[in-house]
């Protein structure tokens, strides 16, 4: 294995995110809080680390899939760890493990939180913790810029890595003028968020928190009650805009780049429409009588639909309360999630959709037996080795789920609060129901519970192979051998 | 649609279900029960309806996937109707739905009940309902051996639609003499069930009623307990039988043509009982406080492990009240299910172990791009066929249980009476959670809830594709347009 390119990528990783800690230091100062400092000397141990990896250069170049998927998942450890150092050191979170699970999940963008007073922190601790959102939902493209720039051209591999759904592939070609038009047009969106949040009579400090919770698709808060708080034009704002950061975003490059017939084109951006559509009605019907009006009902309910399909998890109210009947639509709603390409997580829509195609084939086999009519997705044949790759990604899914219920199952909590809280933590949404619904947090969990769903979160953001194949027996080796055996 | 062949199988059906309903006559013959009379009126009747239904002959006698997916679905929904009518008409279960709901849970050897006095019932019905599970767990084999004689060798379509899992595929050639030999192995098992169930000091009734529960991994008890109420031994010899039917048939056709090395070579076999050991294992370190000794401990652990997995769904003890991480086992037991060509249901052990086999070959190549090993099964290449077929079952599994889990909600009952009553009925296991744990039945779930349970049974035991086959709309035409169209 190429060890050295990982350890230089690791190395540039380490630089970004100590850019990225100073601006927490800059809100500490707006708001004078000695909290800056901590910022301040942990963004400089990152810098510093991060030009003693990356200063010795490779002999060669070079990467393939093998180390993408390692340097993916290693980056987003290291990430994590030092990123909670701020919130550990501070001890305005105590325990490490608590921090790792905080910024783990900001990075993830799940936003499940172990805090019981989030207002109890400093702004500039509240500031950093939604800025993880922000910056983890982009991941993608924080890696490609950084790496673009070192390797020879084999960075499809580490896209492939890490690509959020099935057809992350059409960007490849031009890979690094598109990924920093799509890092514009996330900025772009996200201020176009912040400014229409203030219109609205958001404080500035809200509004960017919440813009970046928003455009990561993450669901952490500034407030104890999330998003309950805020005024109706907030709230609806933030719904539209959780659904816009739902949409595949090679739409909006599509329109960017003024191709706006193949817009129409992407399938899947219909059927998440109707999904939100359908789930908000059938939830509306049964909240009605809940809320003083139906503009309140409609309201939460489009919100909730909102912020669950597209894996952000905010709450404008404690959906635990709801009957079944909206609580099943929730739950099967996180299994969804929002559209490949875009920040959301979950399993997403393009796989649906295209395991929705393979079952009407198979049944109109048996109709007609003779057919050999191909899978049709957007418009052109389906490949099989996406359709493979489906089938491969749902069956993972399915193990390090099964495998998840069981390892949080020795917490000894009861089966829904289990079973919600690996659903959540794998799918990065947050909330989960009982113990764990909008209103509560995984503070009470054990050690080797969060671990558990520490796992959960980074697999469901990585797409879950990057992660698992950190523990194939011949990659551990070539790990613990270090440099002595890059030739492997 | 070749409709007049359907017509004449489900005559042929008729027949054999009158030949069926004449052992209850007996039963209630030997304890002086008036209601054998009306089981010997609905025999009567369904013979005469059997022999008029297939009186005229077919002009074609081909059979083809669709006609066979029709017919098999057809004759499931017939037989459980008609099976339904005694309890009806004695008023034994006053409610129709209910009626037809315990007759498809039998049919589909499931073992849900509505009934919350069983004792209540005459011995015929005890009989009849246990009789059903016999029947329906080799299902299968009452189609073919019905079939086989009428046509001219397509019935291999008839077996692909019914088939229970992806194995059965083998047993084709010669497909008469297998089927026969297959149904000769599976009485044979479940007299010697009965011998040793006597020779353990159960009672007649007892030990043939049980010996059919096990055998068709069906469910249904005489007594209001389940099986808690008989001996240690009595429990042991059903959890060996219980295995023993989960067990691919195939096993028990090659021993008995003496193919004894082959036998090791049914991969699922070793998976099976390697899950059932390790379930069995970790359940037992969980509840043994809660018991007097060890090996009563052991007992119920193993028992219950064996009666969720082979989807049986007899009881000891009321799991309910057990701990999450025993809970959480038993659901995921629930989806694995036996092995394929048994008389259980579930996904089965032999999708796993393909999909298992499809993801370490997914993370092979992650560390050798360009490996291009085959998947082996059974120690032959795995087919592509083979592997899509599991994909697509899947996928239709999970769209199936989704709708069924949103449909039930309606029914306004706790998130884990919802689940489980969806994942119990449609892998054919019985007990659920909560409302629906072992001491529980299902008599207060709604008329279409119970519409919905019946039909993800029927969807469990036919492999789904046979009944949601009936929904195409071009089926439901020529159904609809009756003879006048076979020529589509």
């Amino acid at each position: 294995m190429n060890s050295s390119m990982v350890r230089i990528i690791l190395g540039h990783i380490l630089k970004i995110e100590a850019g990225f800690l100073l601006l927490p230091c800059l809100v500490a100062l707006i708001y004078g809080e000695k909290v800056g400092l901590i910022y301040l000397a942990v963004a400089a141990g990152s810098l510093i680390a991060g030009i003693i990896m990356s200063i010795a250069p490779a002999e060669d170049k070079t990467l393939f899939l093998k180390e993408g998927c390692v340097a993916t998942a290693l980056s987003w450890i290291l990430m994590s760890i030092v990123g909670s150092l701020p919130f550990y050191i501070s001890r305005e979170i105590p325990r490490f493990v608590d921090a790792c699970f905080e910024t783990v999940s900001g990075f993830t963008t799940t936003g499940s939180s172990i805090l019981s007073d989030i207002e109890g922190l400093t702004h500039a601790s509240l500031f950093w913790r939604s800025a993880t959102h922000w910056i983890g939902g982009m991941g993608v493209l924080v890696f490609l810029l950084s790496i673009v720039s070192l390797s020879g051209g084999s960075t499809i591999n580490l896209m492939k890595a890490e690509s959020p759904g099935p057809s992350v592939g059409k960007l490849v070609p031009k890979i690094k003028s598109t990924a920093r038009n799509l890092y514009i047009i996330y900025a772009v969106i996200t201020i176009i968020e912040m400014i229409m949040l203030m219109v609205g009579g958001c404080p500035a400090f809200d509004a960017i928190t919440l813009a970046f919770g928003t455009a990561g698709t993450g669901g952490f808060a500034i407030k104890g009650d999330s998003v309950a708080g805020y005024s109706s034009y907030v709230q609806w704002v933030v719904t539209v805009f959780m659904i816009l950061f739902g949409i595949n975003f090679n739409a909006y490059y599509l329109i960017l780049i003024k191709h706006i017939k193949e817009v129409f084109k992407i399938e899947e951006i219909k059927y998440y429409l109707l999904v939100i559509l359908a789930s908000t009605l059938i939830i509306f019907i049964n909240i009605k009588d809940m809320f003083g009006s139906w503009t309140d009902a409609i309201r939460h309910s489009a919100f909730q639909v909102a912020s669950i399909i597209t894996t952000t998890g905010f709450a404008t109210v404690d959906f635990d309360t709801w009957n079944t009947t909206c609580k099943m639509i929730i739950i099967l709603l996180m299994f969804i999630g929002a559209c490949a390409g875009s920040t959301g997580g979950g399993i997403k829509v393009s796989r649906f959709v295209i395991m929705g195609k393979t079952i009407l084939k198979e049944i109109n086999s048996f109709i007609h037996p003779k057919s050999i009519k191909k899978i049709i997705y957007d418009g052109k044949p389906a490949e099989h080795s996406m359709i493979r790759s489906v089938n491969v990604y749902m069956a993972t899914y399915v193990l390090i789920m099964a495998a998840s219920l069981i390892l949080v199952s020795f917490n000894g909590e009861d089966l829904i609060t289990t079973a919600t809280s690996v659903i959540t933590c794998m799918n990065n949404i947050g909330p989960g129901f009982a113990k764990l619904g909008p209103t509560c947090n995984f503070s009470f969990l054990s050690t080797f519970t969060k671990i558990v769903l520490m796992f959960d979160m980074l697999a469901g953001r990585l797409e879950l192979f990057p992660l698992i194949i950190l523990f194939h027996p011949k990659l551990l080796r070539d790990l613990a051998g270090g440099k002595r055996r890059q030739d492997i």
